[in-house]
């Protein structure tokens, strides 16, 4: 079956969820345009969820994508809290930030009943996870309206993983693609490897479809994807500047400016690898740190440095999220982006 | 001009030079096919060379590669050499292994006048680069035979440096590559992108043809390549388990195992990274390490661990350099592999 016919779309493009640069808008635009759009829920409160699937629901009739998180949330640990408060403190002062002000507790949230719940009330066609799956459940409840559940492999063992436990589809993340590795069964990062090599491998692995990510930036990139066995592909950095994204100022200008070329996988932001743009705070304390707290803890004591920083105008302590191609990114509407790299998969039915 | 007319060749397939696991009947197997084959000389003495040629002249009548590295021979340090050896002592030990009886000096020699002039007796339609390019007077010797001259870049700026100072056509070396990475403008590893991203990049910013290499390892995977832009591709890995290649047992065995799927990038068999299987060396000094003396003089060293673990049948100490994608490796003769590569070429002219 194409993943066309799985999903009900119109076109072998999935924009993937961003959480913090996109909000409806995006997802929208891209469903509009035949693709699938992606909801990223992974920072959203239960009623921001809500009111975010209403306005898709008012504005398309298509299918969408909403996607969650499903990490296990940590134990807060205030000796490593601690730690890395010391470890960010001569920004706190170089800021003139109050360490008192700064608020603990996680920015994203993993999968709850809760969320599952505000889902049904709209029945999206498409659930994708990162980090595996949520337990059994939970994906009971979402299958119960017939959604479609794709989740991210980093590797094969991952897609082997995925396909025993049910998924419809998996996404094949090669080490190109910008924001949150979804490795989820080895810590190692010499596991992660690129679309080139990961996609083939796993399109022999399973007997599901699999959708690339990673570096696929044109029309080009998606007919090599295809070419490499992908019955879709999933596409983020390109949509970056898109004015239906909400990127702030600080990330489009170093998406544009030559700096994109550098960069890395960071723990800082988050607490997990991500990709971004190597700004001043992953060249000083990483771009790897064991210092930084469990997922998603460490972004907490980053917020207000970023958000005086970003006042500023620096993206000093910003997460600069994109991949290793940013030779796509375009100031056009969703939909005219989409339809270019439809392109791409002319005659792929 | 396609790649095919610009180096003579049937099908734009190039057989990466891989210095210590291929002599020349490889390369000879790979021409005759329609191919290019690639005889790796940077390990080589200028007799060697010529008895290679000699080898390669006797049969075939088809173009073939010469591969030289260009680097600036380091001064030899003692005080690194010494840090170097000391850091290597306990395994000295444990393998009984008399210090007095190790060699220094570099197993890798960059080009040379002495192998201008062995190249001048065989006059091979194309040599190929590593590390950049030689100096001036070097390059127009090899040019006063008609021959073209590729070489590697693993950065747009890269690309950009190698096309004005005249290279016929470009190696697009992608991070998923085995060996030996080509970097020589920025020692940032950061600058170090998947093909997928890398390929698309460069082909945009040069005007001269782009040869893909890195996670390429079968039909499909040279018809994505070719999408994404490529004239023609340059495959290594693929072709580690031939017959024809010299790879080691232990090579061999590793590249046949489960832990095939964890490479990483190296420095310590010869001070510069290279991707190869992790192994105990890797895993417990690195796999980036500053101890390790600047390219080539590493490798000394290490010589007699090496040779003392494979006799042992261990590849603890050898460099297994493979690339992220094993899954092509195949035990049958070069040419039909090559032959098989080529149908992700078909109507590529």
């Amino acid at each position: 079956m194409s993943i066309q016919d799985l999903l009900g779309i119109e076109i072998p493009i999935i924009q993937a969820p961003m959480a913090g640069v996109q909000s409806s808008a995006l997802a929208i635009a891209v469903s509009n345009a035949g693709g699938l759009g992606s909801l990223p829920c992974g920072m959203l409160s239960v009623e921001a969820i809500r009111k975010e699937m209403a306005a898709i629901k008012a504005q398309t009739k298509r299918p969408f994508n909403v996607n969650f998180f499903c990490h296990t949330k940590p134990e807060p640990n205030s000796e490593h809290e601690a730690a890395w408060r010391a470890t960010l403190s001569p920004y706190y002062e170089e800021y003139g930030i109050d360490l008192s002000t700064i608020a603990g507790g996680a920015g994203r949230l993993p999968f709850s009943p809760e969320a599952a719940d505000v889902l049904a009330e709209f029945r999206p066609a498409v659930v994708s996870f990162h980090y595996g799956l949520p337990e059994q459940g939970l994906l009971d409840q979402v299958r119960k309206w017939g959604a479609k559940i794709l989740s991210t492999a980093t590797t094969v063992e991952e897609a082997r993983w995925l396909e025993a436990h049910g998924v419809d589809a998996i996404i094949a993340q090669g080490l190109e693609a910008g924001g949150h590795r979804g490795v989820f069964l080895l810590d190692d990062l010499n596991t992660q490897i690129g679309t080139f090599a990961l996609l083939p491998q796993i399109v022999r692995a399973v007997n599901i479809p699999v959708i690339a990510a990673g570096g696929i930036a044109d029309a080009n990139g998606v007919s090599a994807a295809l070419s490499l066995g992908a019955a879709g592909v999933q596409i983020g950095t390109a949509y970056l500047l898109c004015p239906e994204a909400t990127t702030s100022a600080v990330h489009r200008a170093a998406i544009k400016s030559d700096s994109a070329i550098f960069t890395a996988l960071t723990n800082l932001f988050s607490g997990r690898p991500a990709r971004g743009i190597a700004n001043r705070l992953m060249k000083e304390l990483g771009p790897m740190s064991p210092v930084a707290p469990a997922f998603p803890l460490a972004s907490a004591a980053l917020a207000p440095l970023r958000a005086e920083a970003e006042r500023l105008g620096s993206g000093d302590f910003s997460p600069l999220w994109a991949g290793q191609n940013v030779s796509g990114c375009k100031e056009i509407p969703a939909a005219d982006l989409t339809l270019e790299l439809a392109k791409g998969a002319n005659g792929a039915h």
